[in-house]
Parts: C-alpha cells; sequence; structure tokens
C-alpha cells in the first residue's frame, strides 16, 4: 500500500460542509465516490486535515489516503479531476511515507477570511466573501489583532458547542488587508477550534464599526465565555487556505 | 406615468436566460414578480436592452418600466432589491422622458468575455469564466481582431439561428488585456448579433492556439457563411458589460 498526501480546492457553496452526513452531499462524499470508482468498487477511505463547514471554501484543503494502485503520484490529480465534480479540484498529490497523517502531522493551518464592503450587494460576490457596507476602522481591528495573537485560552472565541476540552491555541500572525473596497483578513494558526475564525472575524469587524475596543477584545479572551464575544461571522467568507506539514 | 430607467447586474448562473419563457426561471420574471409585489399585484411589464442567454452574466444591463407610483428615483434599488433574490442587484435608477427606450435608445454597448488559462480548473472560476489552458499568441489575436474593426456583415459571427435579416454592425473596438493568467476581450459596438460576442471569442481565441491565422479571419468575414468562422465560446465567460445612451 502507497499512502497519497492531496491538495485539494472546492467552492463550498453547494455542499453541507466537508465530511460525510447521511443523506447530504459532501465534499468527503464526492472524492470518496470517485475513489471508489478509480478502484473499481472498492471502498477508499480519505483524512483530512480537519472539517469545514456547510457554505466554507478551501484552497488548500490536505487529505491521504491508502492505495494499493500504481499510479504515479503527478497523475492523481489529472485521475481524481476526471471523476470529480467541477467544484472539486485536486491541485496537487505526492507519495509520504505511512506515517503521515494529515491532521497529526499539520503544524500550522492558513484560513483567510473575506469581506467586501461596496454600498451595494454584488452578485457575483454573495458565495464568496461577507457583504458589509459599513465604515471600518482597520487600524482598530490591527490593535485589537495584536491581543488576539499568541498562546491564549479562546473559549470565548469557539462555538459553545465545542467537544474539545483544551481550549488553549497559539496564533501567530493575523493579517488584515484593505484593497478595492474588500478587507480580506489572514489567520496563521497551530490550530483552530470549532467556528474559531469566523467568531474572530465577526468579532474584529465589531471593533472596526466601534461596537467594541481593542481594548475590550483583551476583556472578552479572559471572560473564557462565548457570550462575552462578538458575532460568529457567515460562512461564505471563509477558505481554509493552506496547511502546513 | 413616470418612465424609470434601471441598471442591473446579474449573475446569470442560476437562470435560464434574461427573457421570460413557460416555466422557466428567467431574470425578467424574478424583476417582474418584484414589481407586482411593489405595485400591490399589479402586472409591470419591463423591457430590457436585449437578451442575454442562460448562463450569461450581466454587469451593467439596462431595463425600463412605467409606474404610477410617487417613490423617489435614488430609493428604487432599495425598493426593488429588498424583494430580489441575490443573484440580482438594482445598482442604480433614475427617471427619464416617455420617449426613453432602452433598446431602442442605446447607441452602443459593451460586452466583456473572460478567459483563465491555468493549467487546473479553479473551482471558484468555473461559472464566471471560460477554462483555456493553453498558450496563447496574444499579439495574433490582436492583428486578428483588426480585422473585425469597423462596419461589416457579421454573417459568419452570429448563429444561423439569427432571424434579423439586416446582419451589418460596427465594433468600435475590441480590447484584449492579459493579467495573472487571465485573458479579457472587450467589444464595443453599435449593436450585436445573437451569439456574436461568443463567436467573436471563441474564434479569436483558436487564433490564439494556431488553429487560424488573422488572415483567415479577414476571408470568414468575407465568407459570409457561420461555418467559415470559430467554436461558439461557452456561456459562462460572457458578461453584459455597459449600455451607452
Amino acid at each position: 500500500m502507497q499512502r497519497i498526501k492531496c491538495t485539494v480546492a472546492y467552492d463550498g457553496t453547494p455542499f453541507a460542509g466537508y465530511q460525510v452526513q447521511p443523506g447530504k452531499r459532501t465534499v468527503q462524499l464526492e472524492i470518496e465516490k470517485a475513489l471508489r470508482e478509480i478502484h473499481k468498487g472498492e471502498d477508499v477511505k480519505i483524512t483530512a486535515s480537519g472539517r469545514t463547514d456547510a457554505g466554507v471554501h478551501a484552497k488548500g484543503q490536505v487529505f491521504h489516503f491508502d492505495t494499493g494502485l500504481s499510479i504515479p503520484e503527478e497523475k492523481w490529480p489529472t485521475v481524481l479531476n476526471s471523476k470529480l465534480p467541477p467544484e472539486i479540484v485536486l491541485t496537487w498529490a505526492e507519495k509520504v511515507s505511512g506515517d503521515f497523517h494529515s491532521r497529526f502531522s499539520a503544524v500550522k493551518k492558513e484560513y483567510r477570511y473575506c469581506v467586501y464592503q461596496n454600498q451595494a450587494a454584488d452578485p457575483f460576490k454573495r458565495h464568496f466573501a461577507l457583504h458589509y457596507p459599513f465604515q471600518i476602522n482597520i487600524e482598530e481591528m490591527r490593535n485589537a489583532a495584536e491581543y488576539l495573537i499568541g498562546e491564549h485560552d479562546f473559549t470565548s472565541f469557539c462555538s459553545a458547542k465545542t467537544e474539545v476540552a483544551d481550549k488553549v491555541r497559539t496564533i501567530y500572525s493575523i493579517g488584515i488587508e484593505e484593497a478595492e473596497e474588500e478587507i480580506t483578513f489572514s489567520y496563521i494558526g497551530n490550530g483552530f477550534l470549532y467556528n474559531m475564525v469566523r467568531i474572530l472575524s465577526g468579532t474584529l469587524l465589531e471593533v472596526g464599526r466601534g461596537k467594541y475596543t481593542a481594548d475590550d477584545v483583551r476583556g472578552m479572551l479572559e471572560a473564557a465565555d462565548r457570550g462575552a464575544a462578538g458575532k460568529t461571522a457567515a460562512p461564505q467568507g471563509l477558505y481554509l487556505w493552506k496547511v502546513y506539514y
């Protein structure tokens, strides 16, 4: 058996998220269906770096699987893409050793959150960015982001439904870039809790609008209570951008 | 009665084109449905600058309608957008005199056709540009475009199903811009025949790949035969960009 590591981009719009769920169309379901076809009916399970929710996109999700087929690594994208729907595109594949694991071997992840501020909604962006037609104070958001960088207990910044006990994570950097009425947040960290990037983005946007100050964000972290932080920003602005190994 | 001129953007992906067709979801149907609601059940017919096909987009389609309501012109976008689905967004509205006509008063139109050349398909562009992963000679396409500019009989460059008798049109300019593996064609002319921009774009791309020379394009015009020109490029790359009055 050979382990194959794949990088995949997907438009999350038509999917009920990444992970298989009974009766739902998911990204994992489509990829496993394609692999089953390639393996002549044999079930092939894939393991990804993590889940993404309904409507969330990926530019660089990573998954691995084991195969008995002797397809050269550089052929896997063509072979899989020919069986996949156009919303899912394999961009890279390589052979890895059997101890590589998409989830446990990951050392860092990058997520991006995209916002556009134009007064009128844009029909071409509705599935790919959050419409936020308000005056935003970028400097105050950057000041708030400074408090979030580093190792913290992010209990206030994850869904109350989060099942993991240890909510301490490290954010290495938060970039906030503005260009032509678009704002892009980029977060690099050692791991992210359930809904964490959406809550961070929703909170920073509310800082930008003046509902909270940068100092308030420090208090939110200390509160360790989901009710203390801002809103969960909508899924369509979120992209799993890159997984680092 | 007051005539209102509106500019509208739409993502053509989910529609069976602009024009009302029995049993189909179209852009005109959605706008007339919204207007009927605003006019308390009264039918309001809209007239656009022209049709767009299934999957074709608009950044600046123009239509007009007559209303007895005394809504200020600057309020119409908000009023209509609140009733329209998110794929259709009114970007401008103004009062015009009763002799203004979206179709007959138009003096020029601009269409754009978008192509991306990346080797792998891009799931985020699949509805918004043509995937054309080939080496393209931009200079040869520009040379070919020179033959197309001006007043010509465009019989070779419209669908054989075109019903209008006079196939003479004037193209004022053809721009071909390349940036980051994307090519954008922009056409400004006094009018365009059925499928004309898609056939022009398909033919120019085949010139870019070397199937035809620029000189061949001159011959295609002279042939006055749809069979002489290149392929009809796919609808998702096409945008009705602007209508000039």
